[in-house]
């Protein structure tokens, strides 16, 4: 018997909003530390690794661990169907091949349950590697998606460029080229607001804009977010996901001639 | 001549946004209670009756029983045209072949006057028997709509189910299955978020998602929805509007083979 | 060296949008007396005229007259990048064939620099003879945008027809025909809103809807718009900027069979 019951069905829908254009598929794996999704996108090119710790649901139960096929569209379609206020528990008996999703409202007058078939998927168990980066940066991440958005527009990739007195973003196409600089922040009154970089020495890499559009779609779940990049590694898109866990997004650099 | 006027245009705005998807073209029939209208739908599969009563407008004069034949696509674009606040009126001379929609802003300083040419259509005057329920289910409208929109995705037609305990609503198809249950409101502190159940037996009959879609759009003209049901008869679903009259959908349910 | 830097960049992104979608390209020229930029709509029916003084920029610097020829489905999308409390700054050296368009955040934190090739185009000077006109309008520009969009529906063109008493928008087509009444407003409490005309002889003038549905874009540059009128003679719509200047289209009335 599986059961995980989140009291803000909220955060789920805005988990679904973040993978589900990169994924139309994915094995979610639960155990008794809680839920774990790993897999490459569709095109595989980037790959997101999403972890839900069962601290973090308000009720957890995983009996013997359990691999769910899901069809993240039709996931979606359900999750929609959720009040924003609603109840969400996620149930699967052992070795079945559905599962159920309950929706129940604040006052328990409205209970809703969506069972799916679950899907045999190939497991593809990726191994990331702990890497020390040698930047990280942690920004608003609604600022992130805004720059993305805006820079997309110049040309389909984007070169991300850290120094210890900040990170520019630049982009050069038809229309002309653009760069965004953001400094540090001198004060920090809001938390949420700042622009904080860690450095051991400055990178710059190059990214296609593409994936980076599609990651900034979890921009709901954190005030914040923290780019982590080395030369030659990919570079790690993390949200935090507030007391529950995170959802990491992981792209390679794109290998292009010198031109300066 | 005929005259009705009415401060708000809204209610107007908002009874043609709930007619004019099932109907392109429909009758008004005036006299001295008010203005009727009762049509079957494009496909001739639901029927809708509209009645506005004579004492619900602000002023009201029939000295004849007229029927206009309106195209209501031409009509709701005309009623587009109104400010929320603005004051219509409907005017037409006897036997005449134009009706002309009169708008008024609050001061006056405004004033447009939109003619329309009548059509010529059939009169199918169609009883329809007064029927007692074995069910009838008041709840609020919006959650219908929402009830009818969520369950749609899963299913061409969705069954409801209607017991003392409450009222179920369940669809199934390729995604899986899904069942929305409403429990009857214990105790009832806002009339309008209220689920009232009046049951003599259970009934349990499925209906095409798409038509209750269609009557949803009425969800603006009232907090209430009621549902009236019985074995073997058409659904109503009936939206008061507020001081005036009501609007009220019929739907015959489906056959199916029994498959529980 | 030509430099001129705007507090809000809001006012030039409204420029922008007032003037998009009748013009691919324009030429900006600048002198010590600000910017100026007239030219033909694409179809070369109506035509835009645009001023922005010097005065009204907070900072303003044209060592030598320059004429920067852009094409603005670009110079709108770059302005797009800009957020609404941004500082803009558009720069560009003499001869130069490119233009820089800098934007600062409120707090300094983030600047962007977006440059763009410049164009050659021909120069067209237009001139506008100053026409002394038989009837003014002042409007609120959002109640003259409902009424072009709202006539729009009803036909290709709408008559505007000035008395002492008021001004008379109308319009004619298969739907039926539409008349919008303006009275001037009595008394004036809020300038914003009222309605006021000055008139030598009365005017009745026949034009396109789609270009005066071009012109009201500009609606959010200003509360008012002011139109004027003489027989034979192109109508102008302006849209004063506060505090740096206006933006006028002038398009030529319809020839029609008198028809009354």
């Amino acid at each position: 018997m599986f059961e995980a019951r989140l009291l803000r069905s909220s955060i789920l829908k805005k988990v679904l909003e973040a993978i589900k254009d990169l994924l139309t598929q994915a094995t979610f794996d639960c155990d008794d530390n809680g839920i774990q999704l790993q897999a490459m996108d569709n095109s595989h090119v980037s790959l997101v690794s999403l972890t839900l710790r069962a601290d973090g649901f308000d009720k957890y139960r995983c009996d013997r661990n359990i691999s769910m096929g899901m069809n993240l569209g039709s996931m979606s379609k359900i999750l929609k169907c959720a009040g924003d206020k609603d109840t969400v528990t996620i149930k699967a008996q052992d070795n079945a091949d559905n599962v159920t999703f309950v929706f129940e409202s604040p006052n328990q007058e409205k209970v809703s349950d969506y069972e799916m078939k679950l899907m045999n998927l190939d497991l593809e168990h990726l191994g990331i590697p702990e890497t020390e980066y040698s930047c990280t940066i942690r920004m608003p991440s609604s600022e992130f998606a805004r720059i993305c958005r805006d820079l997309s527009q110049f040309g389909e990739s984007m070169v991300i460029s850290c120094t210890k007195e900040g990170v520019k973003f630049s982009a050069t196409g038809d229309i002309g080229s653009a760069n965004v600089k953001l400094a540090q922040t001198a004060s920090i009154d809001k938390e949420e607001e700042a622009v904080v970089i860690e450095m051991e020495e400055p990178v710059t890499l190059t990214f296609a804009c593409q994936y980076l559009n599609y990651f900034t779609k979890a921009t709901s779940l954190s005030p914040q977010v923290q780019l982590s990049m080395s030369a030659d590694v990919p570079l790690v898109v993390e949200y935090r996901i507030p007391d529950i866990g995170h959802i990491r997004y992981y792209l390679a650099p794109k290998i292009e001639e010198e031109d300066s």
